[in-house]
Parts: structure tokens; C-alpha cells; sequence
């Protein structure tokens, strides 16, 4: 993998549809009539869903034309063989820098791990935004150097506070919202204003533990790993298309607080590594499950 | 670790008791007075539940004399001691080789594992039955020359069936009765014939997908991790004492024939692993928990 | 993965040549012009050895034919392509099962696990042969059906009797050669005889540990992990282009014998995974360095 | 694990000597007669070395006194049974907290990860000092509030900089120095002046990949995982006592920039990892390597 960067001509194409023949060779060869060079491609077939699904980087220089190929061409020519073949799509230039916005509580472990990677450039984002509930991790905010923003959440103000911040999140054109151990539920309209753009890490291997407190309940239960789920936040709650999932062994020596301490490290992976797959271009929803390229 | 020999002359001593003051200085003092020499010590204290266990394997040869303790000796040693401070205790003398009987169905992967574990000294034990509903593993329990009974099970004779092989393991004098891939659930007759004694593994990471055909149902759920887990048998289904867990990465790409067939490999492993510390008088239960201590 | 059968109708196409444009769209292309559906394809561009490397899986039924196509036809307009562009090809039928031969010594574990894998249909191949230059695994092979051929090896009788092997191997039309813990050095002309058609299980991570008694050097140097590595054999020993590596734990616990103990589970596993991803065409080697497609 | 705290009146005792009868038993009996109670008790015994190793975690309140021991007395009655038994000993009372100087160059994940851990309560030390040949780094220190100080480094300078640098050191009191990626070799007489009390994190899975640009040793041999190690600081550069160790899977698409930034990952992971064993008392050093007390 090479990162890509602001001023890359890369671009990666996101292809969903009804299994059929000739897809692969409908899309290699747009690309390639267009003068336009493959870079990777990668493809799967589910037969029982009978669907495909198909990730290609390529370049947007033109062949022997020393110029990058004109966007209105591409998404025309895109949409001419998408429509052929009913293909769901999502054309993502990696000039464009999706934008993110981290929705935080009191706890840091999460925000820093995300924060740091995005530095050292593992994140293919810009972050402009961090909204809490509650105003404890500004410091951390100043820090990086991102906007911060508090809306106290109460049972009577939870929807119109929200509102705003489904308002300040569109001002921000933010493309994806992270929620880094954020400890309020969503309401319906925020999930529906940003469908399959909402990644949530919830603190157990799901679908164990649902509901509060998992780590006391894995404590009570006596479990030898404990987990982290990083999954698309959906209007059921803890049952969205999971990205990714890790676990972590433990043992009768671990009170509930060391499960607690010991939990950070593997939420704070398996939420990473689903924000960077997810900006990527890795991640294909389907039946409430999910494709990941790798 | 050095595993035990039949001729050795180590033990094991395992205790749980209330944490009071002085019980690692009144059990390493008993030793000593008898001039026994402790090889390995390991002790955990739950505060929480004000509970302590101690795992110590000695050597029964005295000091100094050239000879072995006599047992009836080094028991009301024990015993004493025990009574004083009221301790539960067991006593392994490696010399005295646990009997193992495996119970299976069709599938072999699991029996297969624990069968070539014992033959390259993994397994501190012997075995001398297999016990199944099916005649389907007689050829592998004959390569191992190891006795093997059938006990087809319909819901009209499985009282009696169940009686049947209760009978059997007894007159074997079974010490462990593993299931290995045994698809029957077994009566409370038999669960309250061998206390503690009864190692299941379940083909899930508990307490995720309890129930019919987890693959499935993890499948459908669309997770990024399979896994398995080892416990005792109880009355309650699924919910006896864990003894050990562990997953394994599965994608998009494994339908739910690849998710059985990548789940063999962690059931065998997971199972192995409970057996051996069992065995190896590892492992304490207490509050439908365990202490495994390694 | 969908495990592919003796009647099966799929293929495998691994293609490697210098990068250069247009290479996806003119095997898709190919592909869709003789009418075959692609079930998956992966691509991978080296782009600082400027090499190209694709595996495509798909299927010789004709579209809207109800038969299946001729062999030569699709070898006739492989080849075509592959000339126009310089590149080096291998196609797999399916239908054609390859030929495995096990080289064992006298440890059981590797072998076993080959051999069970194999008859769980987790394997692409048959196994027609194993050779030893010891009897002491001959009765594992009668279980399973397989000849087994002994060839003590002395150092004055090594090159004469390795040349015998090459002849027993030609004979049983061997395409694939694993030595399962084998313990002797092969010398060049057999390797030379079955160029990248030789897998090694090397019982240390390397390039750590490179030479004799390698747990006993771990041991001595006192690491945390230990290791195996499975590598395609070549002239140079241990040197050859690493297929899979993969390590487990240790502590100041584990004895040199526990070592060597622990590391027969990662030997094994990580043998045997190497040889399931040759076997489906997984595998592509150019620089003494592997592609794995997943 | 509980941690322990600054007013906390507990004490960790770790002892090594020859192996010889009775020495559980003597220290046990030590602790119980100054009327301590005894709350966590590991113990290891290598039979090739004829070494004895333990770590005791005890409570410095004196039952049934309300008051906590007199150090003097303590001190006089541990001295006296280790005399006895020729045992080497060190006594760390929680309520001192150890002091902790961290070295790095440019490179900031390690850094930040045991700053974030030490905030989170998860390092038992004190920061008050970080020592770099660069300034990069410094407003990260001011963010945690701990000094900064900057040697640069030159062939010619080194000695007298280093000379510098241990005064600095003694003057904070510091019991550990910790080398986040710093990219100097300490010379001996830093070594020296702080026998067993620096902590290197190597990048590499050693003893495989010693010396410089490990990762592109990594990438031009092919390997499929990569590793780091973190070792005590000796006179022989990389052959120091090894406390941690651990992997990260890579395949053919990283190129060596990928390797770099996947390592990181390992890399924190492990040398915080080992930091805390040390903090804890986890470690006993000899022969070169370590016994880790989990």
C-alpha cells in the first residue's frame, strides 16, 4: 500500500451489483479505452447473494498524453457502463481529501490513536472537527489544532442539540463521522443524515456483551479474551455491518478495571484500522454485512 | 515445564480457600517439615471475592534420606493443615496417571488432536475409551488401540443409554470425560456423575452464538472473527466455567463451509489446550469461573 | 474459498510479467471474449520491481452453451495474449488434481497434519507417495493408503540414492515435493530437478536461527517467540523465497524440550498453509520473494 | 493486576539464588512472622541452571496492629534470611515511585505512547525528564508538562555529551532510562553507569535482521512477518536480556515505507509492554536472560 497524497492522480472506483457475466472485462477495459492505467484491482463474487463487488485503483494520467484525464469524461464514461450493468458505484479521487469529524466523551485513548495516526499520515483525511458532550478533551483539540465543539446532551435536549450538530457537521462538509468512544446513542436522524458514514467502536466482541457495561459482564462471565467491535452505527443499535474485530487474552487475574485498561489498546486498533479500510475505499456494505479489500 | 513421568516422584497440591493471613507460610512450612522440596509455586488471591488458591507441585522425595514420602503421611499432613485454616484441596501424585475417556460423534478433527497430543507426551494421562452415538470412529480408536463403544442415542433411550455408559466409565474408572465434537446434549445424570469433570468445547466464542449451528449464525451476522471455547460441562447448557477461548480472522470471501472448516482448527486447538492444563492440574473453578493458572 | 472438486469446471490463471499498460483489461478481455465468467481476481503491481503479477479464477463453462471449452482453444488464445505481452503463465484446470509427495524422517507431526487436512478435503491434490530415509512412519502411511518408500541415506550413498527418488517421483508423477520435517539437506540436483516445487518447513523464524538445533539457539538467546518457516527449497539453504512464517509465545518456563514441544503446533500450521495456498494457485515467486493472493 | 498507588502499602520483593530446599518455605515464613500478609506469589526454578527466582507482592500493614511496618525492621529481617541463603534481593515499597527518563531522536510513537499510558495510570513511575539529540520533540514534553533537554550528538562529542547526560540523569534521580527510538548508540559508560536499567526497543525480530535499516533487510528477504524486540541496554549492541517480543503480519503489497509505518505498531506495543513488567517488578535478569513474572 502507498498512501496516497493530496496532489495524487490516483483515484479508486467502488463497484456493487447483480452477479452477471462480463463485468470484470467491461470495467478493465473503460478504464482501459480511456488510456487509463490499473493499478490494483481486486474482486469477489458472493455466490449465494449472487452479487459482485469490485475495488480498482488506477491512475488518472492518460497514457502517452502527459495530462490527467478530465473528470466530467470519467464520470461520464463511468455511468454509460454502470447504467449497462445496474452497478451501485462510488468514484473516489484521492485529491479529494474526505473530511472527519470524531465525536468524543471524556475518555482519550481512541481520539489520541486516531489523532496520531492521522499525523504521522496513516489516515487519508482531514479532520477539522471534534464535538463532545462534555468539554474535557479540548486540550487535546488545541493540541492538533482542530475545531472543538461541546453540546451538553440531556434526555430533553438530546434531539435538538443533535440538530445542531447534524447542522455544524454539513457547515464542516464532514464525510465521515467517528465515534471514538462517544457515550451517547444516536438518534434516528443523525444515523439517517450520514447512512454507512457513522463508524462506531463498541467495546466487546459483539454480538457478546450487548448492551452496558460489557466488560463487567465478560468479568462476571468469566471469558479468557476480551474484545472490540468497529461497525457501521445503524438504527439497531450494536447490530450495524461490523468492519473489523480483534481480541485480547485475559485472565483470572484481571479484575473488571484491568479488563477496562486492557480493553483501551484493542478498541483503539480495531477502530484505526477500520477508519483507515474505510477511507481507503475498502469497505463495501451489503445485507448488513460487509466486503473489506485488502 | 517438564511433563510428568509415570514414575515420577512430583505432585501437585491444589487449594482454595477464604484469603485469611498465613496460608502461603502454613503450606510451604508443611513441605519443608516434611523435607519436601517445592519445585513450582503459584498463588492468586481474588479480593473481590476474598478467595485464595494456590497451586504448588513438590517433589516427594525427602530430603536427605534417600526415599519417597509415604502417602499416608504427607495426606494427614495435609489434611491437618487444611482443617485448620478450611481449605479445599486435591492432590495429584504424577504417578497416578488420570484416566481420560472421549466421548464422539462423526467428526474427528478434535479426537484426532487430542489422540496424537497423547501419543507425543503433550497429554499427562491415559486413555482407554472412547465412548459414541455413531460406529463411524471405531477405525481411529483401533489404530490407537483404544477401546471404543457405541451408544446410539434416540430421545426415548438416551435415560437409559446415558445410564449404560455412566456404568461403562465407572468400571473403566474415567477420571476426565472429554467431549470431542459429541453432538448430544448430556443428561443432568450424567453432568451430576462427574462434577468438574466433563470438558465440552463449543463450537462459538461464548457467549456470542449460543444455541444450533453458530457457523451459521456468525455467518449471517457477517463478523470478522470465529472462535471457540472450552468449559465444563453443568446444567445449564453453554454456561459452565470457561476454561479457555480463541479466535481466529475470517473475511467475505469464507462462506459458511469455509467458517466450519477454519472453526476445526481453533476447536482442536482451544480443546487440546483446556485438556492439557486440566490434566496438568492447572485449573481451579470457583463461582462458575476459573483459575488457570500457568 | 469454495474448496474445488475432481469434476470441477474452474480454473486458475497466474499470470507474471513486466508492468505495463493494459494488462488487466486484455485478460479480462481474453476471458470474456471465449465467453467465461471470472469468480475472482486479484492483482498486485510491484512497483520498484516494475512487475505485474494476476490470479484469476474462473469458470470453462461457455456462457449460453450448456458445454464446457476445449482445452486447446483455451490454451491457443492464453498463449496469444500472453506472447503479445511477455507473459509468463500457469494455468490450473481444476479437473486436474496435482500430485503431492511427503518426505518424512522420523517426527509424525507435520505428516499428520498433511495427511488429516487432506482427508477433510482441505487440500487440492493427491497423495499418492510418501519417501523416508527411515521404516518408522510406515504405518501412518498404510492407514491412509498411501506407498511408502524407504532410501537410508550415508553420506557415500546420499547423491545415488536421491537420484533413485527423482526417478520414483517421475514415475508417480509427483508435481509437488513437501518435505514434512525431513532431516536431510537435499542435495542440488534434486532441486534442481523440481524447481519451485519444493516446500520446506524450516523450524525457526528466519532469517533467526539459520542452521542446526535452532529451538536450543532460541533457547540459549532467551526470546519471547518462537518460530517456523515454510519456504520454497533452492540451492542455497534456508535462503529460499518464504512462503509463510508464523510464531507462539514462550517464557522463561519453557525447557529446550518444551520449545521444541510448543513448536511443533506453528511447524505445522504454517507448513500446511503453505502447501493449501500453492496448491490453489495462490502463490507466485519472483526475486526469491513470494506473492501470496489471498 | 491492581495498580498500585503512591500511598499504597504494598511491596514487591524479588529474590534469585541457587536453588536449595526450604527457600519458599524461608521466605514465606519471613513475611509471616513480622505479621505481613503475603497477596501475590510467583515462583521459577530452572532445573539447568539450579537457579531459584521469586516475586512477592505483600502488605506492609501489620495484622491486627492498624499500623504499617517499621522499613528499617523489615529491611533487617528480609537481609537476614537472604544472607542466610546467599540470596541476591531487591525490595521495591510501592509507596516509592521509580523515576523514569525517556531518550528519543525524531520519531514519536513510542514516546507518546508511554506518555498517554502513564497519564492513564497504566506505568507505576514518574516522568520528570526526556533527553533527545534533537529538538523535534519538545512541545510534545511541554504538552505532559516533563523537562526537555537536548544533547546534540557528533562522533566527537559523543563522550562528553553522554558524560553530560548521566550527571543530568543523577541529578533527577532517575532509576530507568527508557530508549524510545533513540537512534544513538550509548556508549559504554552510559551503559555501565546504569547496569539493568535501560530499556532499548530494536525493530526487529532479533537476533534475525541485527544492525541498521532493519526493515529493508525485512522487505529484501521476503519475509511474511515483522517484529520488534525490547531488551536491556548492554555492552554487546543487540544481545542485551530480552523481555518482550512480538510480530505483525506483511505481505507482498508492503513496500518498505509500509513496513516502517506497520512496525511502529509493534513497536510501542512492545516497549511499553516491557516498561511496565520492569515498573512492576515483573523482571529478574541472568544469564543474560530474563525471567518475566506474569
Amino acid at each position: 500500500m502507498v498512501l496516497p497524497k493530496k496532489d495524487s492522480t490516483t483515484a479508486t472506483l467502488l463497484v456493487s451489483c447483480s452477479d452477471r457475466p462480463g463485468l470484470v472485462a467491461a470495467l478493465s477495459q473503460l478504464l482501459f479505452a480511456l488510456g487509463l492505467n490499473i493499478l490494483d484491482s481486486d474482486q469477489h463474487t458472493d455466490s449465494s447473494a449472487e452479487k459482485f463487488f469490485q475495488r480498482i485503483r488506477f491512475d488518472l494520467a492518460v497514457r502517452d498524453s502527459g495530462s490527467v484525464i478530465d473528470e466530467a469524461t470519467l464520470l461520464g464514461a463511468i455511468r454509460e457502463v454502470a447504467d449497462r450493468h445496474e452497478m451501485e458505484w462510488d468514484l473516489r479521487l484521492d485529491r479529494d481529501v474526505p473530511r472527519m469529524a470524531i465525536f468524543v466523551s471524556k475518555t482519550d485513548h481512541c481520539l489520541y490513536d486516531l489523532l496520531l495516526r492521522h499525523r504521522s499520515g496513516e489516515l487519508h483525511c482531514d479532520i477539522p472537527l471534534i464535538i463532545s458532550n462534555h468539554p474535557d478533551l479540548e486540550p487535546i483539540a488545541e493540541q492538533f489544532g482542530i475545531d472543538y465543539r461541546v453540546y451538553p446532551i440531556t434526555k430533553d435536549t438530546k434531539t435538538a442539540q443533535e440538530q445542531l450538530e447534524i447542522e455544524l457537521l454539513r457547515e464542516y462538509r464532514i464525510d465521515l463521522v467517528v465515534m471514538a468512544r462517544y457515550m451517547q446513542i444516536l438518534s434516528d436522524q443523525m444515523i439517517e443524515a450520514f447512512p454507512k458514514r457513522i463508524i462506531n467502536i463498541h467495546h466487546s466482541f459483539l454480538p457478546a456483551f450487548q448492551g452496558g457495561r460489557p466488560y463487567h459482564q465478560a468479568y462476571s462471565r468469566g471469558v479468557k479474551r476480551i474484545g472490540a467491535t468497529a461497525h457501521y452505527a445503524t438504527l439497531d443499535l450494536d447490530e450495524g455491518p461490523i468492519i473489523e474485530q480483534d481480541v485480547q487474552r485475559v485472565s483470572h487475574r484481571d479484575t473488571p478495571k484491568d479488563l477496562v485498561r486492557k480493553g483501551r489498546d484493542v478498541e483503539r486498533t480495531v477502530l484505526s484500522r477500520a477508519v483507515a479500510w474505510h477511507l481507503d475505499g475498502r469497505v463495501l456494505v451489503y445485507d448488513n454485512k460487509t466486503v473489506v479489500f485488502d
